[in-house]
């Protein structure tokens, strides 16, 4: 079987294919025939050697993949041969808050699933809806489970609760969408008019262009009566813009977009986190818990997740290329054929 | 003024109406002209002598009105002249959980909203969505208050979640459509094949008609591939039925339907309780902090309630007697014309 | 190695002793050899057919368990032979809410821990504070996991909050240490003077005689200036008299103990549900994250479980016949010498 | 009756006695003699003019104080003359999260208690313990409210949890206090071996010298085996210290000392926000249902707060100049003799 390999910090060059024979499942683990991956924002920061964890040199990149499963090992009961399944980022992190014990990650501390065949545990690995494709399915474990997270722990939206979230990434597009299903008002910025027509198709009901209103923040409170939102899904930064949008006794929930440096990675007063009144908190992904949860409302929904390109296994240099360049509307995907 | 006064335990022949001056409101008081009442299965026990708590001989009875504001006392600030509010029916019940030092509620132990004009405090007032009239204003005190209570403590509603309540009184088609706003995938029960097609007019992705299936949680299991529901709001009895249709770890919220009698008032085995593995929850109403985030709700989404007949406000008599007869479907509302 | 094995609703005579070799742990799972055991309760009722759950022929019994660990299968990173460790409850569940599929419970569907080696996962284990010895240890992972889960599931008891709990089982005996090391004021009720001298000990602030005070909600409504208590753990029934005993807005977290029929059993009028005006919670031991976080209570205050009587390994069925005949006061243990 | 007025930002020179009538009660409202005041921190910034809020000129300053009710108006049901109660800082923040339409605090927007009589609404007291002195109650509402927020919202400390509080100011004593009374393992940080000495007399279980140990965060990492606490109470900064000092998941209340410039007002990275894993909550005193709960707490142990030094009514220039020179240890209290 093919699987990918990185030397992380030489960007793709350090990103080699190679063979070995497919593995047998231990107790506890399945293996999974993937047939899609897909790609971001975290991947092009392990590429660089900018990922702000210990990356193992050699290992298989990729924490998002969906395919089916092949083979089970003993005492597996979750799921069986011929499941459709995706794979969880954190495959230890199961319930409940983030350990450190259980921080091993797909692609960085422990092998990924940008490989044809990926050996998991059967408990980092959840049904795929079936309405959705392999493709689809791939699309989701990263952004669509942080934009979970983000937006249910704590005090969740109610109907007629007000959402902010910023651009047009992964996460933010999914952040509007479980919003807008959860009976919310959602708030998003964009940079463009194209990108703003986009995103009122799928549900915003105001758009703010942040090339405009460079004090995006004056505008989210215009428009909520000087309140302010019940909850900011902060996916680009600054910060102290997001404090200044938020209701007293609201939240910011904010991701690892600062990684990126620039405007985003602004540091903030503490004045601005005292007078905001509201909790801020950071998310990185969630947990299996998440996940299926999450899938439960993509399934009763009928929720497709946003595509923004797909490129071929053999082709992952160009779809990272691609990333790199920013500038698309949804994921970009890697199909297995 | 016209006041209708309560002799509790005499059914209709206990009420009258008298003539009374316009009260001056005090410090933090302000005085509503009613527009509009409503009145339900609680009047109908305060009526009879058959509610649990002590009743106030002679006092104005309804617990349900909307209006305008004629005059404020001294040091109001949330309300002024010419708004349009409906009252709360625990008027000291302000926020957090429920106490007993909070209990006073309009129509028993303090005068109530079934008046010409009513004296209120001003954190016993709430402002009334735009879009609506005083009639569904009026509609929405008690049972969208106790629905949106009973839906969201504890773990509220998520997009994908599956929700259960039964029939369609007026707390149980609150409840389909708050939880269709939430995203959730609801179950009602009810009793003829007209009231079928209305529920799912309101949004019911499944009915299950009790008469047909006595033992309906069969249904609901069923439906839910044997799992159970996320949330049942139990609005009619029996208990046991509502547990065996729970999922572990779920919640039953219930309210005062058992004080009917009947066989919603039916005991529950320890052994019922404890095996459905669910938090049980009794639900009364809500405080001032229900009624603002649900008027959100409402005022976001439009949402009108479902009102049945409107009676003038000289003939409550004729009002009560339909509801005593049963059978509606929504609110009886009274309009001051 | 030897093993207890059960045929489920023969009494005494279904337990035998068998001899098998020591099994080789499998990718994440540990070999503990046992050291100590504990027995109560529920044992009776799985050896007595009463269990309310399916118990699969010649399954091992026990479910509570200490001992070291002796060999590690492949990936298991948790914990590494020497560690001291108890056994948890229900292996497969790990935090967050209970869950159907996390269901498996030791000595029931899956084999216990009455046995001189036990193969677990490495999930399914946590480490023993370093004060305690096999025997003490052996005493938590039940009784203690549950009256952790008991009190600190919903809103855990302030320093100055007002807990009850119904006599001195052990879950009860937990119960009032966990509340006095959280600051609150723990009544307990007791059937004589000799236990309630030794519940005082304990830390108790009240004990109430239930026998001089059949009707003892009302001293407990006395002893709190009439409101109630904040939190009722009912481990013994009858459970309309938990209700009269908890303040509006309190909790009732209740165990399975009315299995034994009795007056525990009675079945519960939904009047006196609704006039609680709490949550009733049902509470079936705990999750891994319940036992780690109680541990860590034990560990910071050096707490040790208080044990009534201890049998060798060889003797277990005078441990179950002096069970049987209850009226002891902490934990019946089972040691390997 | 004599009252004290502020003219903001003129320091000590703004303040002056004035004479007037004593007020009378109107509809929910009693009339307190004030017995015992407490100043601190907060005061300070108020004489100076650096109060983050408006400031209405001549206002009656302080936040903090305890006498008795001398007369009620119309409809007061919670207290009666002879009650002796304490003020609430925020008169209408009864219960639930803090509200903007609730921000009124004594001293600042509306008047305060630094005077011989005070009137306040009903629902803008609260009884005090009948253990403490009129002094003793007069150091609670400011200081203590805060550290039992700081504390209790979002997940109150367990036995066993670990709790992180900065210096010796008068919030980081009573935050001291409470997490000991809930069983917690608490780590002060201090400046010299004398408070030192009298914080392990307080009950805490490590004291980490800062000038000693700068880099103190790593200090607290050290003492808590690498993980870092449950919970940090900030309240002297540097915030990024106490963002390495919170375990994953752990959460970090902070307190508005920021406002006093220097090292404590340092801006803080979002790489510092994130890789925490925390939640970040300021805490802005707390509402009148903590205050309730608090005083339970209070009451239950008999605790009572540490006072470092009382100053007559007459003398409160002198008592605002002794708290601007630092340096003490517990609050400050104005006694009306």
């Amino acid at each position: 079987m093919k699987s990918y390999r990185l030397e992380p910090g030489h960007g793709l060059a350090g990103l080699t294919v190679q063979n070995r024979d497919e593995p047998e499942p231990g107790r506890g683990q399945v293996l999974v025939r993937m047939r899609a991956n897909s790609l971001g924002f975290r991947d092009l920061l392990v590429l660089a050697g900018d990922y702000p964890l210990p990356i193992r040199p050699g290992v298989v990149p990729g924490c998002e993949g969906a395919g089916e499963i092949v083979a089970v090992g003993q005492d597996v009961t979750r799921v069986k041969p011929g499941d459709r399944v995706a794979a969880t980022v954190f495959p230890r992190w199961l319930d409940g808050p983030f350990r450190r014990e259980d921080a091993a990650q797909l692609g960085t501390m422990i092998d990924g699933v940008l490989s044809e065949y990926a050996l998991l545990s059967e408990d980092g690995v959840v049904r795929v809806p079936d309405h959705l494709s392999f493709e689809e399915a791939a699309a989701l474990p990263l952004a669509s489970v942080t934009a979970w997270n983000a937006l249910t722990t704590g005090e969740a939206p109610h109907p007629g609760s007000t959402v902010l979230t910023l651009g047009s990434g992964a996460v933010s597009l999914f952040v509007l969408r479980f919003a807008k299903l959860s009976g919310a008002r959602v708030i998003v910025t964009t940079s463009s008019a194209a990108k703003a027509g986009r995103l009122r198709a799928l549900g915003a009901d105001e758009v703010i262009d942040y090339r405009e209103h460079p004090d995006w923040s004056s505008e989210v409170r215009a428009l909520t009566g000087g309140v302010g939102v019940d909850r900011v899904v902060d996916t680009a930064g600054p910060l102290h813009q997001s404090l200044r949008s938020v209701a007293p006794s609201g939240e910011v929930a904010f991701v690892g977009y600062w990684l990126s440096g620039a405007e985003g990675a602004a540091p903030v007063d503490p004045a601005a986190l005292f007078m905001a009144g509201a909790v801020l908190r950071r998310v990185a992904t969630g947990s299996r818990a998440h996940f299926v949860q999450m899938n439960r409302a993509v399934e009763a929904h009928r929720l497709r997740p946003v595509i923004d390109r797909v490129f071929p296994f053999e082709d992952v240099s160009a779809a990272f290329a691609y990333c790199e360049s920013g500038g698309g509307f949804g994921k970009v995907v890697i199909s297995h054929g």
